[in-house]
């Protein structure tokens, strides 16, 4: 038996943590053993990695792209696939979408290069389910400030990946839709400005009408 | 003005370092303004890429390549662009030969893939003059044991990327052999197995006909 990859996608802000916990929970109860894992991190490597993107240190775009590309081929090559392998189902924070959209987004790549780039770090592996979690981008601004807020006092701040701008968001969300039009069949668009309950519905049914119990 | 970008390429121990060296001097003679640059490594994050790519933390082929281009598209934004924007000659000790050689070499990439990686990386800058230091791969990986054994007594010994086999190198040396009959305009092949001072003296003649004096 191989097993399920699901992936979470979208904007800050719109709830993926929380849903991701929830879905494991729901995986857990299926007996599907979840494995859940976020990008960059979850590898001695990605979390080396995830600091140094976090603190700027890249400052290139280029740079920053291969970095993530690197952190996402060690976690496929540690974690994902070994776990896919004994049939486990495996939930991503964020996976190729993710280049796709923010990187995208840029506007600085030539698109066929991006895409290259994606498909290698992610070693031709495609999820079998990617949940996009949807927001209107000042909602999601909104609330991710919020949370920011919440934490003053913290030495960090906004890091160097989150002071972008609403624009840049917007684009963000104009390709992750993009890639919800043109593989309607993996991905699910969910509604993020519901309740974290009725979310957690939606996310189970999409679950249950790919695999029905 | 522009500036000169001049990579040097080869197996490891075939005395690319030492050619570098003389190579800047003479640069510097010729009132060029040398930077000369390794990889990976010459900028803040590419000294952290080269710390965890010699330690051997990149565990997957994939991973490993692509901090490599990295480090590399860090070092050219930081560095190589300006330099040459100030109409400087930029040496390089390796550049996107060398992914394509070594890398390639593993047989484990799509070739049009790596092209990508690697033109990504490079930003589309191609040197104006390539020196590949052609040695016979056994006499390289001798050379190499010999400086490594000079060098007993350092708790690193041979680091994760100098672990590989001579019929790997076999394959190295092949690969860039291929790219000089490909490009010869752009790669000046010279016989490594020459003392210093010939060597340097094939190299400089190399200049010479792309630069007359």
């Amino acid at each position: 038996m191989t097993g399920r990859l699901i992936t979470l996608e979208g904007l800050d802000g719109v709830g993926k943590s929380t849903q991701a916990a929830l879905l494991r929970d729901y995986c857990e109860g299926r007996g599907w053993q979840p494995l859940l894992l976020r990008e960059p991190g979850g590898t001695a490597l990605g979390e080396e990695l995830r600091r140094l993107l976090k603190s700027g240190q890249a400052h290139s775009h280029s740079a920053e792209l291969l970095l993530f590309g690197a952190a996402r081929a060690e976690l496929l090559h540690e974690l994902v696939r070994p776990a896919l392998a004994d049939g486990r189902c495996v939930i991503l924070d964020r996976f190729s979408d993710s280049t796709l959209a923010y990187q995208g987004a840029l506007n600085y790549f030539d698109e066929q290069a991006l895409v290259a780039v994606a498909r290698l770090a992610a070693g031709g592996l495609v999820p079998d389910l990617t949940l996009l979690l949807d927001l209107e981008e000042s909602a999601a601004l909104q609330r991710r400030s919020a949370a920011n807020s919440a934490a003053a006092g913290s030495p960090e701040g906004l890091d160097a990946i989150e002071q972008r701008n609403l624009i840049y968001f917007q684009r963000v969300r104009q390709r992750y839709l993009a890639l919800w039009q043109q593989e309607p069949q993996r991905i699910v668009k969910i509604d993020a400005g519901q309740d974290i309950d009725a979310m957690a519905q939606q996310i189970r049914a999409a679950l249950e009408a790919k695999w029905p119990i």
